[in-house]
């Protein structure tokens, strides 16, 4: 059986050990919730300070040009398309998923004017579900949200399907779609691909490019770290953004947006995509915290997740196998995110137990565990760690733990 | 002739003076674009880093309850509803101004569905009527976006018309439409009313229960001062709030939002108006901006914003006739909003001269100067001195002011 000596020896080894040192860790804390929300990158304060004393203090409405605000969407955009597989100029920041995934709906829409299926799945984060529903509400054209199962998603491919809208890492069972399959047969039907990265962008090696993927979109308050509520970011793929008729169409898409003109015209490339003025002080922490990733190959990141993974399922499979615990998604770790979860008949209960001890992962009904791994500051002593305070609770020695006795030593 | 010892002797009087103390006005500048970027009130930097460092750096993901993040969208709305004669939990914060309009495009469109006329006007930010082509576009089902002069919008509200997309404070001319008469009109003609008060709200006494608005929503970054990008709000009026329809239907607005069901369920009430997960350090930022505002009356704030107003355009008159100046929009303070407007062969020139010489306002295309008066921090002083450098510049005389002999000493 793995010891934690083990998982020290693994850290010695880390490549990406040294990143840690960039993020502010509460001590004591073992936070395996990034997968929710990043924790807090160490340039982020400095950052957001200069932006709202300095820039916005005494440069005011200047700081528009003579601080870049009007460029952040597009410099946010292209740091992160490095991290996907997208080329520069294909991807924007700003806004919310829920509200590109609209854009994205409505500009896929318009480019496969002829058929009315969207294709997804019950993996998919609810929230793309809803926003597919309201679509196809307020069309009220025929539209049909056609939801099967993760698996049956390949077979369902054909040429009725407008385009399918699939989150690629499902946020419960981290079971990953084969983007680069589905959007060869999707394309093989006449059919368009929307993707939903918020559980892959800076979690796994995305290849926008090589997928062929037509759209995307994403989450940048996870893995990237961007802060809560971070804006979001949306690809289209360069040859299709010059034909994209985009149903949210704002001044911070037009052509000439100081013109004023009474028309719209929009603006040519992935521009055109942009709708409102953003949040500014949200997009420069979120530009501050995308600076630890300059230097990071997201095939180390890959690594190191899956041997997060791996170490946690074993640890798990080890320690917790008497009480019924089954860990959820494909056992091939190939086709998995980088989170796990874990099905247990009280897991309510016993992740407010680790809350308490100061492992903080997550809940997702029914019955789920969820675990996240962040392969830049996450530990294998951590994991180690996290799955032996797991191991305690549910064999009811929690007790006899550090992590309580100094607890109890506190309160 | 108006001197500037009778400015300041109106500043001495003036029951809103003090609170220029609660913002950081940078040395030397006389800030009059306030309509476009509001300055900073110094209850802000402490807050962001609060909310940056000690929320989300420390309390990490459980801020979402313990530090009111869930909470805050509507928190923000209800202060902001205040200050618009809109009752409690009748505003939400969050998104822009335009991907706002497009929800409440959505929603009165399912709301009288059997009409396709969209009545809006020429004086509107081009912006609105963008996302109005954009809907009307997306939708391919009719829909007409029809644009009358301002003067002409009572006399082209009839039975066709589905609902007026009105901004009540025209940006250019600052001329202000009767939100009673024109809500009156289209109810009487079975019309429903969006009105957006992006320069309305801080500087003219809404009355939207009053007047009986339907929907409207407006801008946080201008007169509230809730920094740049700050999220926009959005009204609907009570008594449709569970009629509404939501057209961006994410999962914000879900009944039960963690229930994670497959199937959009609409929140009661103006919740269901929410879509994605918002950017909270941008939110947090307004949150601080509205402190401001908890002791302040809208009738003290129109009362200091006419004089302000009438000020300028007296002292204007009085010592740029010679120039060819003229201001925009309606002579009766009463039709006015809170900024001035000024045409000028050479508005774009004079302008930069104006900045240069540390006054700040804006150029509007094709040839106005705008100043914003905002009431809570521009003196009468500060009028006066704008409109002295203003004299000078067209004058040719612009090197005898002080202003310009302190940057010549300095450079």
């Amino acid at each position: 059986m793995m010891k934690r000596s083990d998982c020290e020896a693994l850290d010695a080894r880390d490549p990406l050990a040294g990143k840690r040192a960039a993020f502010l860790i509460p001590e004591g804390l073992i936070y395996l919730d990034g997968n929710s929300l990043g924790v807090l990158p160490k340039a982020v304060p400095a950052r957001v300070m200069e932006v709202t004393e300095q820039q916005w203090g005494t440069t005011l409405i200047k700081s528009w040009n003579e601080h870049g605000w009007f460029d952040l969407t597009r410099k946010v955009g292209d740091r992160i398309a490095r991290l996907v597989g997208a080329p520069p100029a294909s991807v924007i920041a700003g806004d919310t998923i829920s509200v590109n995934l609209f854009k994205l709906l409505g500009a896929a829409a318009k480019l496969n004017p002829s058929r009315r299926v969207i294709l997804s799945d019950s993996g998919n984060f609810p929230s793309d579900l809803y926003v597919a529903q309201g679509f196809r509400d307020l069309m009220d054209d025929g539209y049909e949200l056609k939801v099967v199962a993760p698996d049956e998603v390949m077979d369902a491919i054909n040429g009725k399907v407008a385009f399918t809208m699939i989150t690629e890492v499902d946020y419960r069972t981290a079971r990953l779609h084969d983007m680069k399959a589905v959007t060869a047969k999707a394309h093989a039907h006449g059919a368009l691909t929307i993707w939903d990265l918020a559980h892959s962008a800076g979690a796994t090696p995305v290849d926008l490019t090589g997928s062929g993927a037509d759209f995307a979109l994403g989450c940048t308050y996870k893995y990237l770290n961007g802060g809560p509520g971070a804006p979001a970011f949306l690809y289209v793929r360069p040859d299709l953004q010059d034909k994209v008729q985009p149903p949210l169409s704002g001044w911070w898409g037009h052509a000439a947006p100081f013109a004023f003109d009474l028309d719209y015209r929009p603006a040519p490339g992935i521009i055109r995509n942009q709708c409102g003025t953003q949040p500014i002080l949200s997009l420069a922490a979120l530009d501050a915290a995308l600076d630890v990733w300059d230097d990071v190959e997201m095939s180390a990141i890959r690594a190191k997740s899956l041997a997060l993974c791996k170490t946690f399922i074993d640890l798990v499979e080890q320690r917790c196998a008497a009480h019924g615990v089954k860990v959820a998604g494909p056992r091939s770790m190939e086709l998995r995110g980088s989170h796990v979860s874990i099905h247990h008949g009280q897991g309510y209960a016993v992740m407010q137990a680790l809350i308490a001890a100061n492992v903080v992962g997550d809940f997702r009904s029914p019955d789920m565990m969820r675990f996240g791994f962040t392969p830049l500051y996450t530990s294998f002593a951590d994991v180690w760690d996290a799955v032996d305070i797991l191991a305690r609770i549910l064999d009811g020695r929690e007790w006899d733990h550090p992590q309580f006795l100094a607890k109890k030593a506190v309160t």
